[in-house]
C-alpha cells in the first residue's frame, strides 16, 4: 500500500517555527515514527512552498497510482482554487489534515477552498492528524 | 478508559434515513463493532434530538470524569451557541465528528458554531469518523 | 386518511397572545371547526415549545405512517437546521404554514431554514392557512 | 364572485417548458378544470411577459372591482418593485402563488420583492397552488 | 423652451392611491397648475408602466431636442439599469424627482440605479418636486 | 412583589466554569445574598439548558402574574427567536442581564435575538447585573 | 420669513477648493446673489467645520423659530448620527442640499445618515441647489 | 441555417450613443457586413427596449426552430430573471454577447442574471463580438 | 465618592425633544432627584454636542480621579472611535447608559463603537438608567 | 502573425480529467487541428501549473512581441492578482478563454480577478473557445 | 522648510496611556528629539481631540503655505470623511502616520477614510513613524 | 548590517511598465543609488514572480540572519496567506513597502493578507518607499 504525504508552505520550518502552535518536532523526525506506526504502508513524503508544484505532485500521484494522499496545504488551503481543482481531477482519495484546529484561529482560516474536493478532513490533533489520516486511508481500502 | 459518544438530532434514524448520504447501518449495530475495535475502552452512548439535553450530557461527562467525548451534534452544529459554550465550560476533550463531508454540502453547513470550542475535528469518513475520533482520544491520553 | 398538525413555540398561547397579529381564537377551539370541515380526515394535534420534541414528533409521524404533516414551526422556522433535517429524513409530505404573512414582518423572519425541505408553503391566511394545508394534502393523495 | 388569475413571464410556455419542474399540462387546459372546481366563481385569466402590462392589469382589477387576484409573477417576483407597488396601491386582495417550491431552488429565487405586499402566499403545490389560492379568496370573502 | 415630464409605474393612480403618502390630487389636474406656474415653458407629459416604453420616450426626447426631462421613474428607480443607460446615452439633462422622501422609507428604496446618470435629484417635496425640477432646468439653460 | 429569575444554558455551572470570566461563586449561594438585599421581594429561581423549557417558564410567569422577569438567556440570547417571541407574547416586563460584557467578547455574541423584545438590558457587572435588574423592576413598579 | 443656511466642513473653502467639482465662486459672494433673488426672505448664514457646532446651530434655529433650514452637511452627511438626531429633535423643516450629485461620486458618499430625518433633498445643481432649497421652504410655507 | 440576433435596450442608439465606448457604426449598417461575412446563414434581427418583448422573441425562436440566438441583452443582462428563465425554457442555443468588456466597467455590470442560462459568452470585442457569436453557433452545429 | 455624568449630543434638549421616546423631564430637574437618591455621592454633570469635548472631559476625569463615569454618548455611540479610545485610555470605570432600548430602534443604533471599551451597559430604563449606572459604580467600589 | 496560447493549472490533464465537463481530447492533439484551422498563424503553446511561471511567460510575450495571447488561467482566474497585473503591464492583447461556462458552475468561479485587465472574454464553447480567441486576435489585427 | 505635525484624539495622553501599545514617552519630549534630528526643518505642532479643529488646522496649513503635514488622525482615521475631504481640498502634501501597526489590531481599524486622500502612509514604527514622515516630505521637496 | 530587499510579481518590469504609476527608473539602477545612500548597509536584492520562491527567500533570510527585510510583495500582497505565514514564522523584522498608495487604487488592493504579520508599512512614496524602509530597519536596530 502506497500513501503520499504532501506538506504545503512553511511546513518545512516545523519544529523551528511558532513552537507554541506547531510543537518542537521536525516533520522529518516525526516521519520516522509514522513509518514505525504503519509498517504495512510505503510512505512517501513531499514538501513544497510553491502552489503549482503541489498541483504537479497531486497529478503525479494520479499517474503513479497511489492509494491515498494525506495533504496539509498550509496557507494554500485558504487561497488555492488550483489545488482544489487538482484534487477533483484525480481519483486517488485525498485527506485534508491540519496540525492546529484552524477553526479556532483567525477568521480567514475558517474558509477552505479545498475542503469541498477532499474525501475527509482531520484537524487539530497536532502531528497526530497525519497518523489519523493514514489510518483513514487504510480503512477506506479495506472496505473496497 | 471511558469515552462518551453523543449523537445529536436525527442520528437516531441512521440506517433508515437518506441512505445515499448516511449508509444503511444503524448506529446501534455499528456501536457493537466499535466496541470490538476498542476492547480497552468503555464506550457509553447517548442520543438526543433536544439541544439542551445534549448540553446536560456534556456537563455530566464533566462530573463523571470521562476521558473524552466524541460528539456528532448533527444540525445543532450550525445553530447552537449553547453546546459550544458547554464544551468550553468543561475540561474533558471533545472531538467533533461528522459522517459526511459537511464542507461539500449546503452552504449553511459550512458554518460551525462549535468548531472553535473542540479539540479536533474529523469529518467525511462515514461511520469510520467515530472510530478515528476514539483513536484520537486514546492518543491524546498517551501523551499525558 | 391521517393528518398530523404540529405547532411550534408560543402557539400554545394563541388567542391570548398579540391578538392584533394572531386573532382571538384558541387553537383548540379552532381544531374543532377544522374537524367539521374535514370529516373524512383523522386529525391529530401536537404542540411543543421544545425544538427536539418537534423533531421527535416528525420521526414518529414517519413510523406511524401519517399521510401528511401540517407544520407551523413558529420561531424555529428561522433557526432550526434540525427540524429541516428531520423533514428531509422522512417520506411523509410536510406542509409549512404560517398564520401571518411572515414576509411582511421583521427581516429575520424572511429567512426560513425549513422551507427548502418541505413540499409546499402556505402563509398569511390566518388560521385558515391550516385548512388550506390539509386540503393540499388531500389533493396530493388524490393524484397518487 | 369575480377572481382574476394573472400569470407572468414564461408561464405561457407551461406544458412545453422544463416539464420536469412544471409538468405537462398547459395552463389553458388546466383553467377548464379550475372552472369546474369553482362553478360559483367567474374566473378571468391574463398572461403577459411584460412587467408593465402586469402592473396595468392589476390597476384594472382595481377599477373593475374584482374580489381577488391570484398572481404568479414568475421571474418578476424577484426583480419588480413596480408590481409590488401596484399591489400596495389597490384594495383588492392579491394571493401570490408559485407552481414549484421556489425556496428550494436557486438562491436568487429566495428573494421576493412582492411578498411583503400580498395578502398571502401559496407555493410548491404544482398547478394546485392556483386552486388553493382561489379557495383562500373565497374564504376571505366569507369572513366579511 | 420644451420640457418633458415622464412618470413611471403606478403614478397614473396618483390621487387615488395611498393618499397618506402621495396626496389626493391627480397628476393631470396638477399639470394644469404647473403650466400656469411656468407660462414660458412648453410642458409635455408622458406616463407609462412599462420600463422599455420609458426608455423609448427618453430616446425620443433626444431626437426631438427637448431642453430637459423631469423623470419620476417610480419603482423602476430601484431596479432599472436600462433607464439609467438611456439617460447616459442622451445629452438632454434629466432631473430625477420623487414625491416622497424615498430615503425615509423601505430599505430597498434607498438604492437607486439611475441617480448616477442624472444631472440632479429632488426628493420629498410632494408634487412640488416637479415644480422645483422644471425651475432647475430653466436655471441650467440660463447659464448657457 | 414577585420576581422570577431565569437562567439559561450552562449557567448551572456557575462557580465551576471559566472562573476567569464568570467568577467563583455558585448562583445558589449568590441567590441567598440577593434575597437579603431585597427583603421586600419574593424571588423565584429557575434554570434550564433547554430552550423550550425557558419558553414554557416565560409563559408560566404570565399566568402566575409575576411583576417582572430577570432573564439571562446565556447562549440562547444569540440564537433563539422562540424566546424573543415568548417575551413579546406576555405583558410581564423582562430585563435581559449578562454577567460579562458580551459586547467585548466574540463577534457572534454581539448579535442578540431577544434584545428588541425586552424592556431593558443590563450587561457587564458580574453577578451584580441581577441585583441591578431586580432594582430596575422595583423602580418600574413604583412609577405605576 | 427667516431662513437659515448651514454649511458643514470644508465649504468655507468654496471657490478655492477643487474648482472642477465645486466651481470658482465663494459662498459669501453667492450669498449676495441669493439675497437679491429672495428679497422677501431674511437669510442667515452659518458655517462650521465642527460637527457639534452644527448640532448647536440646529438647536438654536429651533428656539429662534426659523421657518426653515437649508443644510449642506458636507462630509458629515455620511458619518453623523448626531446631526440626524438634531434634525429629528426640532420642528423646523430642514432641506438637505448638495452642490454636486453625490450619488455619482465615491461609494461612501451614497450613504447618508441624515436623509431619513430631513423634509426633502436637492442634489447636483451646483450652488443653485441652495436657491431651490429656499424656494422649497417658501412653497412649504404657502401651503400652511 | 437560421440565426436570430436580439439586441436589448438602448442598442438602437448604436452609432449615436457614447461613441467612446460603443463606436460610430449603427447596427443596421454593421448587419450588412455580417451578412456578407456569413453568406451561408440566414440572419434575422430584432431589437426592443422592452424586457417582455425580448422574452416573447426568445419564445418565438423556439417555435420557429432557429438554430441559434445571439443575444445582447444590454441593461437587462444585470436585472432580468425573466429573460434568463426564457433562455432556460427553450432548446435553441443562446450566445450572450457584449460589445464592451462589461467586467472592466461599473461594479453592477459584473453581475449577470442570464449568464448561467446561456451556452457561451463573448464579451469585449466591439461589434465583432456578434461575428464571433455567429461563428460559435456554426461550429456547434457542425459537431452535431 | 465622585461620579461624573456625561451626556452627548441632543441630550440638552431632553424634556422638549421627541417626548414620546425620551419623556417630559429636563435632565437638570432630574439631576436634583438623582442627588437626593444618592446623598453619599458627589455628582458632577457635563453635556456637550461636540465629540472631541467629550473626549476632553473623559481625559479630565482621569486626572481628577473620579470614581466612575456614567456616559450617555447619544448619537456618538454609533460613530465615535475617538470616544471608545478615550475610555480605553483611562482607568476610571465607565458605564454606558441609554434612556431608550436602542436595540429595539433603527438598525444603525444596534452598532456601538464604545460598548467594547466600557465596564458595563444599562439600556432602556428611561432616566432611571442613570440611577442604575450610579448604583453600579457604588457597588464596584464596595468590592475593592 | 504570432499567437501564444497559455494554459494554467490542471489543463495539462485535459482529456483524462473530468471528461463530463472538459471532454476527451488532449490539448496537444487539439493543438494540431487548431494549426490546420489557422495556417497563417504561428501558434506557440505553453502550460504551467505555477502562477508565477505564467506571469513570466506573459512578460516574455511582451519582449518577443507576440500579436496576441489566448489565456486560459484555469483556477488562477479566480485568485491571481499577479496575473491580472502582468496583463495590464504589457501591450500585447490578451483574450481570456474558458472551456466550460464558468458562470454556470460554483459561486466562486463567478469572480474573476483578471477579466478587468483583458481585451475580451470567450467562455463556454468547449475547446472551440480557443479557436474563437485566435480569430478575435486576427480580426483585431486587421483593424489596425 | 516648514512642516506641521497634527495629532488627533487621545494622542495628548501619549506616555500615560496604554503604555504597552504606545510607549512611555510624551509627545512633547519626543518633539525635542525630532527637532534635533531635523535642524533644517521648522517643526510646528498641533493637537486636538476635535475633528473640526483638525479640519481647520489643515485649511490653515494651506494658507500659511507649509511644505508638508505629518498627520496622525488617531480614531478619526476610521470615521472622518471631513478630514479626508480637507486633505483633498489643499495642495500641501499630507503624510498619514500611525504609531502602532493598525492593520494588526481590531477589525474596524483596518478601514481608513483618509488613506485615499494622502500622499503616503507610514505605520507601525512607534514614534519613529513621525521621523520617517518628515524625511519623506524632505525627499519629496528635493525632487521638485 | 545586512538588509534584504524582496520584490514580488511584475516588479521586474519596473521602468518599462505603466510608467504613469510606477515611473521610468528600473529597479536595478535605483538599487545603485540606494547603496550610495546607505554605505553602512550590505544590501541584497531578490525578485521573483513565484509566490513560493518568495516564501523560500523569507525562510532563507531567517537562517542567514539578516537584520531586516524590505518586502514589496506586489499582487501577492492581496492574495497570499503563505507569505504572511512565512513572515510570522521568522524573527527577522519585515517592512512592507509599496511604490504607489495602494489605498487610493482599486478596491481589491485595499485588502492586505500580509499587513498583520509585518513590523511596519510604508506606502505611496514612489521608489523612495524602499529608502524609508531601510532607514526604519536601521532605526529599529539602534534601539536594541
Amino acid at each position: 500500500m502506497n500513501v503520499l504525504i504532501i506538506n504545503g508552505p512553511n511546513l518545512n520550518l516545523l519544529g523551528s517555527r511558532e513552537i507554541g502552535i506547531y510543537g518542537e518536532q521536525s516533520f522529518e523526525s516525526f516521519l520516522e515514527s509514522l513509518k514505525s506506526e504503519f509498517p504495512e504502508v510505503v510512505l512517501s513524503y513531499y514538501q513544497s512552498n510553491i502552489e503549482g508544484e503541489i498541483v504537479n505532485k497531486i497529478h503525479e500521484a494520479h499517474f503513479l497510482s497511489y492509494d491515498g494522499i494525506v495533504l496539509n496545504a498550509g496557507g494554500y488551503t485558504h487561497t488555492s482554487v488550483a489545488i482544489g481543482d487538482a484534487i477533483k481531477a484525480i481519483k486517488v482519495p485525498v485527506i485534508e489534515v491540519h496540525i492546529s484546529n484552524v477553526m479556532a484561529r483567525e477568521e480567514f482560516r475558517r474558509i477552505s477552498l479545498i475542503s469541498s474536493s477532499v474525501s475527509g478532513i482531520i484537524s487539530g490533533f497536532g502531528l497526530n492528524s497525519y497518523s489519523l489520516g493514514i489510518r483513514a486511508i487504510i480503512q477506506m481500502e479495506k472496505k473496497i
